[in-house]
Formats: structure tokens, C-alpha cells, sequence
């Protein structure tokens, strides 16, 4: 069996330069690393904070390269070059407010600064989008709140089974009706 | 005085072919019964996950009907074939974010899948419309933590005035300033 | 050094026919005053619910009288001529679905009509606009609720530099990355 494909995408002008060592992306990774028991690998970008760059690399990573999941760090602030959520809303067919909504409840719990967050999620075709925090702790927190939900919300847009270890992450699928 | 007429929608494309028995608008009709002392009557509907569809089904609720509160059932997930906030979003002038983040924050208590619904709220000239889940279970939490503020949003919108049974849910409407 | 310049905007049919005494934009007012030790002048204005005016108004805060924030009062609710929140949107670049949702979160303790409330906020070149409730009692607990972000968000939109006495509400800065 191929092993599931799952987009790790790191929007950041600095880290695209080589200014800046990406800490993002590799906390996602080792996350996920963690958390998943299903065979996985990870498409991992690094790409600076331009609108039409970020929408065409999310596109190809649903509908070339085969991501059930693309996970997305940065680039989600007020701040004018923050354009992460403007990309994935242009990309997706749907938009799932409530993992906007419970990432940002649950980062309020730290810091108050957590109502700047514009991140949200939505689904295009096959493919699950997430926008995360830059900061490795604040990217742990995040996943938490919401991967819970993430393998039967790939189940429902017709994606691989995915299953985790419980010890770090437990998986909610409701009864059928 | 002519009974308050009230919408209630079943989206769904197994029901309306009647594959499935419909439970969600029953189970919208029994709570109401239970809620509101002021005369009322229903106006059930069992329609497919076609938007234009739906779209034509809350006009008519709306404007031809006369129904003052329009409750839908179903639809409201992430897969392809949801399509009621969509619809509800088309048909409405005005969107009340502050249904969707609280009935999502209430089902989360329940499951954690809660923020892979759509459901939305929204005003339609004196029509408010609100989007419930599938299942009666979540439909009654739905209800119990949004009814509240229904009666005063139809008052504002100018329709009907909506009083309830108290041991079932109080409404509350604010002193006028 | 210049003081720092901040909008207040009762929005209110009544209150600009001064048929109706704005308790709104005084309310502000008295919350910033104990709020910021950083030297500011308030712009006030007071105008009709018209989509047009409240968009000129918020566009000439921003752009021509230098306002680094814009605080409005009134005009949240769903009935018709509740207009500011679209007002809003059109004006700014990004909107911040945090404040919206945080406000309405805190509204919630006191009364189930917040989820009625449409408020939001967002960010135009470098000024935030921030809607808040129209009654005093709930333009304090939403101020308090979202003002420990909004020093923070201004120094990212390149604004000037505020700064609070912590008595009153402590503001947070993260470490930058």
C-alpha cells in the first residue's frame, strides 16, 4: 500500500531566503510523526508570503502530488505580507469555520494575542487544508485541538483511513446514521 | 389570530427520495411543541442536496409562506453533496456568526467532530433562518443554546412576537435602550 | 511628540438627529482615558446607519485624520438599518475573526442575545477598526476582553507604539521570533 501523502507547507519570506531556519515545518512533521499510525510521507515546501505562489503550491499539492492533508504554518497574522488565509480560501470549495474558531479558544488560553490568528481550514476535492501558527508550541497546541476530528473529516471528503496512536491524539468517528 | 408559521427543512437527498425515514424534522417539530406556548404551526419540507434547490425552497418559506423562523436539518458537513449553508448564505441578507460559534462551542462539549460542521444563521427581510444538524441529539443541544436569543432576533427583524415554555427554555430580551 | 490619534464612531439614526443622547461614544471615550498611558486625542463623530456615511467615515479616519484605531458604537444587530459590520468589511483589507468571536464569547456570560451581535474587526493600511455593542456595560467588557491584543496587532500593521496602565488592562507583546 502507498503510504498516505500529506503536505507540510512552510509560508515564510525569510525562510524562503535562507534568512531564517524554518522551525515550522519540521514541528509539524515531528507532530505528525508522533501522532500517526498510518504509513505516511510528508511534501514539505518552503515558500515566501506571495499570494499567487502560496495558492499555486496548495493547488499542486491537492491535485498533483495526491496530499489527503496539507497542513500550512505562517503567514496568518494582520500584518500585510500575512496572506496564508487569503491563498486558502481562494483554493478551497468549503470552508470549516470551526477550526479557525477552536484553534484561536484554544490559544487563548496562553496568550491573549491569539485573536490576531486569521487561520482558518477548508477542503478542496480530496484534500483537507489547515492553516497553523509559525511557532513550534503554538503549532503542538493547535494539532491537538483539532486532529481529532481531521481523519473523519478526510473519511467524509472520500480520503484514505487514517489512525493515530491514542496516547497522543485520539480519533472521534460518530456512528454512522 | 392566525397561528406564528415556522419552516422546517429536511435537506437530504436519501430522505427526500425516502431511502431514509427523515428524523431531523420531526425531531425539530417535537422540540418546538415542547418550547413555545404561542400558537404555531409547522411547515415541514423534505428536499435533496441540490443548492438551487434549497435556495428556492427558503424563499418560498420566506416570502410566500410567511414563516417568521425557518429551521433546516442536514447538509451542513464537509462533504460535496453539503450544501445548506451555502444556500442559507445565498438567500440571506444579513449572516449572525454568533449561531454557528455557539451552537459549534456547545456540540464540542459532546464530540470533538462539532467543528466539522457548516451551520450557519441569517436574516432574510422579517425571516430568520437557522441550520441545525442531522442528528436529534444535536439538533435538541442546537436548539437549547441558541433559543434564547430567537424570540428578541425575530422582534428586531420586526415579525411575530414568540413566547416560550420557561421550564424549557427561557427567552431573554433586553430592556430597551 | 504628536499624540496618538484614535476614531470614535457612534453610528446611531437617533443619536446623530439628536433625538437620542449618545452614551456610546462617551462610554469610549472614559474606558480609553483610563486605559492608555500613551499621550492620544479622540476623533469623534457621530452619524446615521447609512452603509455610505459609515464607510466614508471610517475610510477618512484611516486615510485623511491619521486614526492608528477606530472604535465604533452601534449598529451590530440584525434588524436593517444595523449596517457597520458591512460597513466594515468593505473598508478593510483583512478582518480579524478573533475580536468578533472573542466579544461575542464574553457577551455570552451576561446575556444569550451576544449571539445576535455581528460585530467584527479588521485592518485598513495601518489602522484597526473594531465594532463594539452600543450600551456602556457591554462596550467595557468587550473592550476589556479584546485590548490586551490591540497595542500588539497596531506595532504589526506599523502603527504607533501604545502603551496601558496595567491596572486597568495589561497589555501582551510576544517575544518576536
Amino acid at each position: 500500500m502507498q503510504p498516505v501523502r500529506i503536505g507540510i507547507v512552510t509560508v515564510s519570506d525569510r525562510a524562503s531566503r535562507g534568512e531564517y531556519e524554518d522551525l515550522g515545518g519540521p514541528a509539524i512533521r515531528e507532530w505528525l510523526e508522533k501522532a500517526l499510525t498510518t504509513a505516511w510521507e510528508g511534501v514539505a515546501r518552503v515558500i515566501p508570503d506571495e499570494q499567487p505562489v502560496v495558492e499555486q503550491e496548495l493547488k499542486d499539492l491537492c491535485d498533483k502530488e495526491g496530499c489527503c492533508l496539507i497542513v500550512t504554518t505562517g503567514g496568518t497574522g494582520p500584518a500585510p505580507r500575512d496572506i496564508t488565509p487569503e491563498a486558502t480560501e481562494v483554493v478551497c470549495e468549503k470552508i470549516l469555520d470551526g477550526f479557525g474558531e477552536q484553534m484561536r479558544a484554544v490559544s487563548l488560553q496562553y496568550v491573549p494575542t491569539a485573536i490576531l490568528s486569521r487561520q482558518i481550514a477548508g477542503v478542496r476535492g480530496k484534500s483537507l487544508i489547515i492553516n497553523l501558527p509559525g511557532k513550534p508550541k503554538a503549532i503542538a497546541e493547535c494539532m491537538e485541538a483539532v486532529f481529532p476530528a481531521v481523519p473523519y473529516c478526510i473519511d467524509l471528503i472520500e480520503g484514505p483511513f487514517l489512525e493515530t496512536n491514542p496516547d497522543v491524539v485520539k480519533v472521534f468517528r460518530p456512528k454512522q446514521s
